[in-house]
């Protein structure tokens, strides 16, 4: 690989690992939130990843999760593993406030269904994450592990932020715009956002609902998968998920390709943001990969698909968001109340006319997944801008996002002032454990080069 | 069954009974089109329920229907039964103009799936029936075959007309919001709307996704029920229909109700537009079935109904229509353009709230289909209206199509002026089997009153 693109190292041992040594007897519960709890004591009075944490009830659940497994009780494929929740999903065991000042105090009655799907898998939720304001752009204080004096991007913030430091090995975020793929880039985290509607949302805020997606932040891609694996599968509360048998995506992700992967390099409609590290760290990748590589361009009907994304994104907003002008308008920021606006004004027409081209332009990409294994594309402009009064551009996630595919930011590259740069890779819908597979093999394609 | 209210007598056979001689080759389907051709010719001149109709073809494929049941080779259930069918489905051997003259000669390359579904199972498409403009308010010149100074209703008016007058045995129509329940009751047939989403409406024009359902008009329910076990089924083509097995909906309804059913009379959140013969009727079948039914009232959400409906509806027309005001707006009845520029003004945030309501006004019936086999209401507030310059109301609609249920009407009762009259009987979504071998129950009980 050529200068100035270097795999990142990662210092906290990964979900897997944790995983295997506990079952294994090795380590316990306790243990684990103990070295979180103390990482997160030395580092979160500046980092500021989380919204809510309890220490003792931490301790309490690790305690109780390391007598369930002495007990010799069957334990799930999480057991122990400390995850960290954005605060815009539901918990029982701590208040969800929706990055607002309205939700204030919160406290949901029951866990999202996600969030009973890793309890259930024994993991821990160790405490919630930062998020903007209603996960759009009004950020909370959580600030770039890598350099204080930057964004760790949004909306998904604390999460990316923790999964980044050290502090977990796992957290929950979510995407509606580029929420999970950007900060994860900006973090130099794996950020996994799977196909539209795999993980049930019931239980989490609603922005959009044609858009919204639960996603996973990790140090590894097989972290990413084991999650994705635990998530998945049909949930009755939310009509976007499909009764389809779950497949086990951390194999998948484990397999070799059958054959030499192909990837699509797409720059996309959006490359004039590209920063200089980025189209310097494209151009290197593809002169990598080789022949393994194509560029490959979208049509013009792509060209607008942001503008698309973020007139649903903004009927969203309206649509579920107006009730809280309603309870005070002045704790509301004056950007979301634009946003509200914008998506107020819209109409049936216009947002049907969107909703239209979304499923056109899903479609379209087949004609790229029929001839590669997965699309090599942008997970942000560039570094994590400087200052934490903004979250920096989705404008390199709202395709995929407006799309529906499964994507993952992979920690490739450090930029020119030493903070982390990811590329996305994307796959087809509903083909997870491929991408992921696809995803393990570019780096280690990488790392040989 | 008390003086006022007696079943219709109807003159021409039946499909099941056509069919069956037709497969036992006690008929030709040559004889058979020859004496609808002759009933067509004779009451066609006057009752203008066609559109397009060219006897020549018509005799010519009634011929080779014929051939290839004597070739010995394998014939359908409705094998040399003509169908007629709205002009606003696509059929390939005649034009389809939608009611409007900027379709005039409009000429569609393949049949609709409905259509190629009717051909398969060996029916003979013998002509296509007048549709008011775009399946909304404008009548074409079609007359109530009871009474030529009386509307057939609409917006299925010529197939609603053909089967009252006999020229044909089956029809097939649409309806929005009235469409197949109101016509039916204002000819005296039977007219059947399937569960939502349960016959494909890929080559259909599109007035408003989330409501339009083809539908069926015949003289028995045993004929609406053989047509909807070939109408029924998965397509590709339109995301409405769901790959589920296809049901034997004519031996469903043939068959014994398990134990006696039980009727909701539901007189509705519309009951003040109940005219006297319609009041009368309700009332008398109501004594006459006794402990067998009961008056249930809807909730007040339910009175929201009819304008929801017609707000998608509009928004529909407004996404579907518009490019015809940019062909000649002047071609446009007034009715038509109020209509569009309604839609056009709704904004996404209401449509989506309409949407939200259809699917809680749907499961809220689950509370009385878990009582009740079936729901007895009106299919129109009385007799057809004098004049052919408009429908007559679809306010005893509406409601039935919003929430997406089966839906027959059935022929009961003639009124004060001595046309047909018919009550709809509603069933729980996907249980059409049940509706109709409720239906038929209640035919046969009325009988016996």
């Amino acid at each position: 690989m050529a200068a100035g693109v270097g795999l990142r190292k990662v210092s906290i041992p990964s979900a897997v690992e944790i995983a295997e040594r506990l079952a294994a007897g090795a380590l316990s519960a306790r243990e684990v939130a103990d070295s979180c709890l103390e990482r997160i004591g030395a580092r979160d009075g500046e980092v500021r990843a989380f919204a809510h944490l309890d220490p003792a009830q931490v301790r309490a659940e690790a305690d109780a999760l390391d007598r369930h497994r002495k007990a010799g009780r069957p334990i799930g494929p999480l057991h122990g593993v400390p995850v960290a929740v954005k605060d815009i999903i539901d918990t029982a065991t701590y208040p969800t406030e929706n990055g607002s000042p309205l939700d204030a105090g919160r406290r949901p009655r029951q866990d999202a269904t996600l969030v009973a799907r890793l309890r259930a898998a024994g993991a821990l939720v160790i405490g919630k994450t930062v998020t903007t304001e209603f996960a759009y752009y009004r950020p909370g204080p959580t600030r770039n592990p890598h350099n204080l004096a930057h964004t760790p991007g949004g909306s998904s913030q604390g999460s990316a932020a923790a999964v980044g430091d050290g502090m977990v090995p796992l957290a929950i975020g979510s995407q509606t715009a580029g929420s999970v793929i950007r900060p994860a880039s900006f973090c130099g985290v794996v950020g996994y956002k799977p196909t539209y509607g795999m993980v049930s949302l019931a239980g989490v805020l609603s922005i959009c609902e044609p858009l919204d997606t639960a996603g996973v932040f990790a140090t590894t891609v097989e972290d990413a998968a084991l999650v994705g694996t635990v998530l998945a599968g049909y949930d009755a509360a939310d009509p976007r998920t499909r009764p389809v048998a779950r497949a086990d995506l951390l194999a998948a992700a484990r397999s070799e390709p059958p054959a030499a992967p192909r990837l699509a390099i797409v720059r996309g409609p959006t490359w004039d943001a590209a920063e200089p590290d980025l189209v310097g760290l494209i151009d290197e990748i593809a002169e990598a990969l080789g022949d393994e590589a194509d560029a490959v361009d979208l049509p013009a009907p792509y060209d607008d698909a942001f503008a698309l994304q973020q007139r649903l994104m903004k009927v969203g907003f309206a649509r579920h968001l107006t009730r809280y002008l309603e309870r005070g308008a002045d704790a509301v920021s004056e950007l979301m109340r634009a946003a509200i606006a914008e998506g107020a004004a819209v109409t049936a027409v216009d947002y049907l006319a969107a909703r239209d081209m979304q499923t056109a332009l899903a479609v379209g990409l087949d004609r790229v997944f029929d001839r590669y294994d997965a699309i090599l594309t942008p997970a942000a402009p560039g570094e994590a801008p400087a200052g934490i009064e903004a979250t920096g551009s989705p404008v390199f996630n709202a395709l995929w996002t407006f799309v529906g595919t499964p994507a993952i930011t992979l920690p490739l590259a450090t930029g020119s002032t030493g903070l982390p740069i990811g590329l996305q890779l994307v796959g087809r819908p509903g083909e997870d454990g491929r991408l992921l597979r696809t995803a393990r093999w570019l780096q280690r394609r990488l790392a040989e080069a």
